[in-house]
């Protein structure tokens, strides 16, 4: 897709490290272009549920941020992203020895990114689709935004 | 709502205790009622999205396990829950000293419980709705589930 | 909640009046306030899916109208409503003689109106939850908007 | 996919003409698969929102029939099928001469089929991405259901 900001790269791998919750839940990035944002992260015994897998929250964290900077790659100088909301459905128990979290956009808007998301378990080199997103992003420019 | 297992409470608080990733999140669990649960963690920078506000997949982390153990304390003996799928909005920053998770089921069924949930900033004493949750959770018993 | 233009009740009606579909469906509009709309509509065995319920999708029709409306009550004059996304649950098949549909804001913004809905099947003067509702409707001033 | 019931293209064409509403709308079934199902209609002048395009509700009833039959597709026999939830997002505006909806399992289960759908508006000849679709569709056997 059409980036809005040639160096959006840049802005979006430091808004990233701005993310103080990625490095916490051992979140990296593996992927940017331009609407498309992919990251990784390995499994932690700390971040499970009760049955010993991926808690769907942990999951959902890291596919609102893959969505989120997808559809921050297209926004201009100057804009900031926020989540308007997300609807997340899960396929199966996200059980691995790594995850990765794919997100892309879908339809660009001004004020609006469009966004899809699918999380993988990754488990003796195969892949299994545990989860999809489908989000919707906001573009935040100057003093507007969804509080306004 | 009506019980069909009078030792939910122990239940629920014991499922709650073994999802690592509350502990590790700072999070506990304040009301236990039949068809009801309420959750709690204060503000925590290490948490953060890039505006240093709590990341909004902190809030739906906490707001999942809310609906899921609302709907697990109206299930059977021997029951396991899993979440199918939600969807949650984010109407301010979560910004504040504690947040409150609550969720609620709205209709008990045999093998989906269809709950909702709503996330609550606090700050200097007044709290404000933050985050909304519509969630669906699987009442797994014996070998069925998500999976099967 | 506080309209931004005094004319919002015909505004409402207006645009309502608009929309061939309602009178298609045979729904009507019941109630208007500031930030909240109610709908209604008969039962019509053409409008029914396989089981002779009313189809899901009708029901999502007039929720939708229902919570557009309910964001446009607060838009100022001028603005035009188009809604972003929905997520709706189905609790109960719809049943009964009469529907009824209520859409509420559940924050207002200057881009955006965040609402949710709730439909009930009435019959034998007994009214049951049915369907539930999570929308984000768009405020459209000038020449923006979702396509911009 | 693998089907089930080796007679699934009779039995969804079959449940899909007892949807009295699918012929009220004048939507017509393209295409049966083992796990994918789509749909057309033509525009309609009475089925238009207040711009003068199709309504978001219509788009989404045509989107959560080529869901659900998508689904029913690869149930057993005597199965029957239920819209558990769906959340749909809202592109482009529906402005067309016909419509197109595809909607295709990800994740077929024992008790739960995970759809997701597109739809598309075709004028002069071009197709356009409008809406997205995310369901979750219930198999329902013997007496248990939703509402068990």
């Amino acid at each position: 897709m059409e980036p809005r900001n040639q160096a959006y790269d840049a802005r979006v791998r430091g808004s990233f490290a701005d993310q103080n919750v990625m490095a916490t839940l051992g979140v990296s990035m593996a992927v940017v272009s331009a609407g498309r944002v992919v990251l990784e992260m390995p499994f932690r015994v700390d971040l499970t549920q009760q049955h010993g897998f991926l808690h769907a929250g942990v999951v959902t964290t890291a596919l609102d941020s893959a969505c989120g900077y997808a559809g921050f790659s297209l926004m201009p100088e100057g804009a900031e992203v926020l989540t308007v909301e997300f609807k997340s459905n899960f396929l199966r128990p996200a059980a691995g020895d790594l995850f990765r979290f794919e997100g892309q956009v879908i339809k660009p808007g001004r004020s609006l990114m469009v966004t899809e998301g699918r999380a993988y378990a990754v488990e003796d080199g195969a892949s299994k689709l545990i989860s999809t997103m489908s989000a919707t992003m906001m573009v935040i420019e100057g003093r507007e935004g969804i509080n306004g």
